[in-house]
């Protein structure tokens, strides 16, 4: 026996022991408290040992690892992202993620993260937008009514205060879907005919399609005074969806800097075109939006930091709810230099 | 239900399985196989993505990911160094990894990889030591004999023949332990007291040391001509273990350059030396040993390519053994599109 019978298990959050533990603590809450450990890790944003994602590209889509470290936790995220994906009825995004002990090297959490990062995705545009819209923003458009948007409607109600959708999505039934998803969420719901239409009156755009390819969704003329633009579907090489003059007329907030000029909507922009970023807006470093007038833009591509938080606020409710099975992931031989022995005695044992 | 109700499952290999698995095969036997599937994916080298590891580096040790791809599979391995860990008990090294289709992004495997590192080390080695030793080698000395000793010595003895063993580490226990545990395996074994001792009539020196420093385990006077030395311990920057004089005499063969010069003996040597890559040995591009007479190097490290056939390699075992669990690890909504509406689904069905 070793010192300690349980170094082998690492706690393990499966698919349905993750849709279990949302619905525990319920969606909004869920949400709610995410997005308050997204901000405790945005704003020590300095103590994270920060790199790009590292992306094994093929024609048909990407596999991405996205790691980081405080120091005392390591977390990394395993990420797909395949668009044909969903014509053989898989996902085009799918994820887990580990959190580790620097301190020994010893994983502490493996969790699916495919819902995991749908919700923190939401959560993260949501605390975007509290610190870069207009404190009345009331009504959002989302452009893009896929896998990602009742995650971004439930978030932006919780963490923002937002009432009012404007949906659209070429695809109809996309948008009747989400719409019917949100029945009973008290969010009042408008389907719409258009991009033009959805961004009429809105206060708050959200863009999440979901296109492999430079799009337009938003033209220049769509875009008024005082709109806060949560850029979300625009997050790898060749794939945007804002028209560039919108860049241009907007305050540009990023995560980090590096992995957006590659992936972001500014990819569109010259390697130095100035941006902001928005862990100095939620560490108090410097303002949000210089006026109620400017166009805000978080051109969101997701970063490992959110990652991390999401792992760290998932392993943070685990001992309440029990919401995990153990996993013997790691070799643990009675004494730490005899690997070999301890297939010999498995050995042994099996003979027995 | 989704057209294919397994969509969700990644097949998983615990500790408990690996066990199994290599004791179903048998040591000798998965090191041979294994062996042979790293020499088919040496000899295909130039259709692998290739990086150095992405390292996070603490003052306790340091945590890495080793991904590559072939363009229709993609594998990465999750692996920690921390040498202080023996002290409480836990492994300096543990790993695990994952091997995932490159069409879709999905995970086809996830399995421990720590006794799989050991031995696709082992193999590894043995694989450089039948291209490169001379051919009649039968004796080689093994200097370190913690958990990797034993998979060393039975992998040169099952891929290279060789039949007799002169083992030495500083601390007796571990030689003691290492000489027990291959009882049986028809090796003849010698312990000896110094390492000088044990190199005397070796046809091979494999170096296999834990400390993480620059050590000289081997002085130059120690390495006679027709040597070939296999140097396992020296795998990170400020470990090595061979006096650089030794370096300067040998024909040096390296896995990955990009990744040995910053991890291997070679990080002693200027940025430019000439080293030759193994693969192209393997693939018959070049020859290996210059003559009967010269001190070849195989300066180890661990690339990801190996653990890559090393997954492979396990995944192949799987149908024929059944030795593996079925993990609930990717979200597979009915709808691809829809998944928050899985998560109302799951609703419903615990309330009713």
């Amino acid at each position: 026996m070793s010192a300690n019978p349980n170094l082998n298990i690492v706690p393990f959050v499966s698919v349905d022991h993750m849709m279990r533990l949302v619905l525990r603590i319920g969606v909004e809450t869920f949400l709610t408290e995410l997005a308050a450990v997204i901000e405790e890790d945005f704003a020590r944003w300095e103590q994270f040992d920060k790199t790009p994602r590292v992306a094994s590209h093929s024609d048909e889509g990407v596999i991405e690892l996205m790691p980081t470290s405080d120091g005392t936790l390591y977390g990394f995220k395993y990420v797909n992202g395949h668009p044909k994906n969903t014509k053989e009825g898989r996902q085009t995004v799918t994820a887990f993620g580990v959190l580790s002990d620097v301190g020994n090297g010893y994983p502490m959490l493996l969790s699916e993260m495919t819902i995991l990062t749908a919700l923190r995705t939401a959560a993260m545009s949501a605390v975007a937008a509290r610190h870069l819209a207009r404190s009345n923003s009331r009504v959002m458009a989302i452009i893009g009514n896929g896998a990602q948007s009742e995650f971004q409607a439930l978030a932006f109600n919780a963490i923002v205060g937002v009432t009012d959708l404007r949906l659209y999505d070429i695809d109809p039934s996309a948008t009747q879907r989400c719409a019917a998803n949100l029945l009973g969420t008290g969010l009042s719901v408008k389907i719409c005919g258009s991009s033009q239409e959805a961004v009429e009156g809105a206060d708050i755009i959200t863009t999440v399609t979901a296109d492999k390819q430079s799009a337009t969704i938003l033209s220049d003329n769509m875009v008024g005074p005082g709109v806060h633009i949560n850029a979300v579907g625009g997050d790898c090489p060749g794939k945007t969806e804002l028209h560039k003059d919108i860049l241009l007329r907007s305050e540009i907030f990023v995560e980090y800097p590096p992995q957006t000029r590659i992936e972001g909507e500014i990819q569109q922009l010259d390697a130095d075109y100035p941006v902001n970023e928005l862990w100095e807006v939620i560490a108090g470093r410097r303002e949000g939006r210089a006026s109620e007038r400017s166009i805000t833009l978080f051109d969101s591509v997701g970063f490992a930091i959110e990652d991390f938080s999401a792992l760290r606020y998932v392993r943070s409710k685990l001992k309440e709810t029990g919401l995990y099975a153990e996993l013997d992931l790691l070799a643990d031989p009675d004494e730490p230099r005899d690997l070999y022995g301890m297939l010999l005695r498995c050995k042994a044992q099996i003979a027995a």
